[in-house]
């Protein structure tokens, strides 16, 4: 009756990383005929809750259960083409650094085999209620550090 | 690499409507620890999408070829409990009346089997360029016609 | 340096409700040109929460230091016309009905003196911890009545 | 009954900049109860809109009249700390750099004095039609010259 795996976490890739599609709709684009450029940071934060996903933990469980949050400190962002209205993206997720409490993602939408947006994202791991810096929870860190050394040739 | 599954139309229910499977992220939520109530109205209009796709129609050619636009005149929309991050919801969606340059949705969300929204909406056709209601174009109208007979018993 | 007064809440109008003026940006506007239709329900939020705030309660004092919540239960909602890019908009609001943990409005949003979206917003008060319904505070409620009859001639 | 003020361009200052105040609404906030990132970049849009208008001239008319936009090219931008709900942020809007098809832009957002977020904002000038660079309207150049030039001591 509906598309379940259209929520399933989306598969890694050999470079450690992870991959989304998301398809652009009216909600996503602006007077102007394209997708509005905040926008592009709501896809790749998708993606980098996908990617925490795939390591099996939910932003919400964290959240709920340990008051943990992710919160961004700093993009680097390009924009390099316009997406459209019905387009198809693909948002690619890398870690390029990890850190005791704080990584950083290299995260590329892809349009038809072009790269559109590119953008580093500084990450720190927050405890929610005080806003204050924590360690990335133990087992999180190993799962990461193992996509790390497995997409290292 | 990726999991193009995910914008795959999702497939057609035996009532001839349709079902679009969606995940709350945190840029839907809000401070109150739950989805903002007009991102439901999202959610709705990407089911009604995805819906023009399973009957072989896009809204970026209809907008672009024929600059023909499906505007929301009307909406009856209940609440009835919230979703929250990290939530997979179902948008069902059922054509409950076919007029000329006009039709009617129900629509229903539904989480963990639990219906959390529902609400009527009325949508009319129109010339984008102008905003005059427009006829429906007959083909898609002919597909919309087959779908409610396929569905009464 | 700046306007502040952009802030103040709106000032009262004669029915007893209240008007507050919105400016249309490009977040607002869709790839058909106008104002997404979901973005009128912001409007009417953002309207509702200065209508509270001329009665002197912030959603968020009531939020953090009471765990208040007054989530949207219903919403009948006509769409008359459509916004565009750098529209100034008016967002009336006016109480219809007070009960004791709900409470509903009509809004309506004005663009050159015509009217382009009405509502009708059923709110219920609730606990937000708990989702559950509890009492409107009664040094609100008593600030309701008092511009409901204010109202009436 | 309104308060059309709100709508008014922000007052121009020293520096040849442009100050905006916005109010943080539950719309605005995510279920970490902080603004969700994106909408930073929302805030800052709406900024460069109103410093446009103090120099006379309007997105609108610009899209509509001349097909121009301005779309961004890049943007780096630091999160120092979180906006809540209910807050009111200032953000201040300075040009830069100025060149024949681009500008970019230093803005900052503030928060009871303090400086909660900064970003430095790359935009090209467009042909909306064609997506291709066009060189910036003259006479809005010669207006932004003789802003920098106030500016310089």
């Amino acid at each position: 009756m509906s598309n379940p795996e259209a929520c399933a976490p989306p598969p890694r890739t050999e470079s450690g990383g992870s991959a989304l599609t998301v398809r652009v709709y009216y909600e996503d684009t602006d007077a102007a005929g394209v997708v509005y450029y905040a926008n592009y940071l709501r896809y790749c934060e998708r993606a980098r809750t996908e990617w925490l996903r795939t390591l099996g933990y939910s932003q919400q469980a964290l959240l709920e259960n340990h008051a943990i949050a992710f919160v961004v400190r700093s993009i680097e962002a390009q924009f390099l083409a316009p997406a459209r209205l019905d387009d198809t993206l693909e948002i690619m997720t890398t870690v390029l650094r990890l850190g005791g409490a704080s990584l950083s993602f290299s995260q590329r939408i892809v349009r038809n085999h072009s790269p559109i947006f590119t953008a580093q994202v500084g990450i720190a791991c927050v405890d929610q209620r005080s806003g204050r810096p924590i360690p990335i929870p133990s087992g999180l860190k190993t799962r990461i550090r193992t996509t790390l050394q497995e997409a290292t040739p």
